[in-house]
């Protein structure tokens, strides 16, 4: 139970980024240089290997935020006049649509509150009764509450009616395999600062090749239009314009540890076992998860607060925060709980002394874990 | 003349960042915590107080580099339909005027080669031959060859016809004075990655604050919205979304150095010192300068190849790029020649250095230095 790091970032992202990670922005490159391109090459490379898309996608890292990646698929992919169903079960989900409204698309709403989740047969259901739509945008993992949304069947009942399906993996990729062939989607949102455990300032689109060269000229914003920085990139090996060299530098090495790890399959392991043994061991003391575990992406958890008078999530967020353990209150649709991420550089001595700490804030709030009472879960 | 880096980045940036600004990416911080905001108040007040834009101007970051916020401007200030006029005297003119253009603006191009300079006068007679245009923009340092305009006559003979002026200053802001409550500009462009010797990752708009209470709802890109980036800022402190927070760290920690050096006053002294050493040495040596020295910002300089046929920039980069110095070649309107750029973390010494190393790569390249002919000048 040593506290191996001065800080543990168990927010839904920025995560904890490994110390070889971090040292690897500690060189200055030339945003043009025979490293640099090395570097984007690599990156892309990797990214489009595992998730099956080296045959019919191309991969466009954008300077920016994952935010930034998924504003520049609707300014750019998406032609306009295109109405769109976006499936909202919290925060990241209304982003989407929010995004996509500015940006001029007539959306739709299907929304859901915590259960039940949302279904194939819901957006089936929802796309036969509004023929017109064109795209069905979705998160896969929706951080705001940590659901995990099946993109199979969605995806599926999406393209049997002949719509066109863009997924928001910011939160899951790297860390749960996605197959965008399977999937047979247009394009795919990915982070390198959260399952990849790198640090943030780039987005970065997997998108249908045919998709992409449909998409020249469209865009009116010349930083968001994938197309030319793709159309760039592919000439030029480098970026349009200055990219956070620093942080590719970071991304490449992150994305090296990621392979060594043993890929997706490894690092969704490590996750899923972090995730197991914090939420049982919060499960022993009381606490109750806002959703059950089937639904429930092994990357953050948000935890319902407990009755207790001397809780609140202000002392909990405090005393874990002074023994270098940050943690998120609950976003909208989970308002009143408290996440806690397994992302990032974390080993399982470090759950252990993230658990302690949790004993030890409790002890110190005057909360008897001996009988806590769940709160209702908030809808 | 020892090497006291591993590598010299005197490209027109990103720059050679001192160790303490990387160092300062050492540390993983919550996008919202304490930390973070503290330094997003302290990053947004000194950029203010060294333009003396307290008084009616806002400072807003913004994810991506300095050409999101160059968009930013034009997506979110200027209002549909207005006409802009931009003075190109080089490739970020050049790109300037493209932005507008693909964000839907009519843009007329005041285009020039690189001598004559660009004057007040002239921007005054082709505003008074097209009074309908709105706006004016241009580059204060046109960074593709190092040419410094005359804001001030070109701003004052915009504003005398009432028109709005837009300057971005992503090269020469830190470096070089520049007042906005005097220049009465509507927005100014910068960048963490030039003068101020940072990483690069975010750019920066100091936007009158009367131009961005208007431009509430005005934006269809929500990420390039800089009303609804500094709403937020104001209310909460932090970023609307997952800013790069390792680049943000640096970027504190260069304003900090920033404001312990002198500011802009010591800043500017250094530089050119250090530009006049190269600059002389280099003459001394038969090269020439693309520019006459009052036209040229001191922070990077464009010089002639030279004739000896045993010379070639691919040659010279090579030689000083296993030395550790990496230099640019020209680019337009100044292809043919190659550009030095003076800012980041030099000293004297290094200065000396940089140019030992030039004296053996002539060498190497068996070039005879003692009877140079200069090329002519590139239109």
């Amino acid at each position: 139970m040593a506290r191996r790091l001065e800080s543990y970032l168990l927010t839904p992202g920025p995560v904890t980024v490994p110390h070889a990670i971090k040292m690897a922005m500690m060189v200055d490159r030339s945003a043009n240089s025979v490293p640099v391109i090395e570097m984007v090459r690599t990156i892309r490379r990797y990214l489009l290997e595992i998730c099956n898309g080296t045959a019919h996608y191309e991969c466009v890292p954008l300077q920016g935020s994952a935010t930034y990646a998924v504003e520049a698929v609707f300014q750019s992919l998406v032609p306009k006049g295109s109405r769109i169903l976006v499936i909202e079960n919290g925060a990241y989900g209304a982003r989407m649509a929010r995004i996509a409204e500015v940006a001029g698309f007539e959306v739709k709403k299907l929304s859901f509150g915590l259960q039940p989740m949302p279904t194939g047969e819901d957006v089936a259901a929802a796309l036969d009764a509004d023929p017109d739509i064109d795209y069905v945008g979705l998160c896969h993992v929706e951080t705001s509450t940590g659901a995990l949304n099946p993109i199979k069947e969605i995806a599926a009942a999406a393209r049997a009616r002949g719509k066109k399906v863009i997924i928001d993996a910011v939160a899951s990729f790297g860390g749960i395999p996605i197959d965008v062939e399977e999937l047979d989607l247009d394009a795919l949102i990915i982070s390198p600062n959260k399952c990849f455990e790198s640090v943030p300032g780039i987005g970065i689109v997997i998108a249908r090749r045919t998709t992409l060269v449909e998409a020249k000229g469209r865009s009116v914003s010349l930083c968001l239009d994938l197309h030319d920085q793709w159309a760039f990139l592919e000439q030029n090996g480098f970026f349009r314009w200055t990219p956070p060299t620093h942080v590719l530098g970071a991304f490449a090495e992150a994305v090296r540890l990621h392979e060594a790890e043993g890929g997706v399959p490894a690092r969704n392991a490590r996750y899923r076992e972090h995730w197991s043994r914090l939420v049982n061991a919060l499960r022993q003391r009381g606490f109750t998860t806002l959703l059950p575990d089937a639904h429930n992406a092994p990357i953050v958890t948000s935890f319902n607060v407990i009755t207790d008078p001397n809780f609140t999530f202000n002392k909990l967020f405090h005393a874990l925060d002074k023994r270098g353990v940050i943690i998120f209150p609950g976003n909208f649709p989970a308002v009143g709980t408290f996440r806690i991420g397994v992302m990032g550089d974390l080993q399982k001595a470090d759950i252990d002394y993230i658990i302690q700490c949790i004993d030890d804030a409790m002890e110190e709030m005057g909360v008897n874990l001996d009988a806590p009472a769940p709160m209702a879960v908030p809808r």
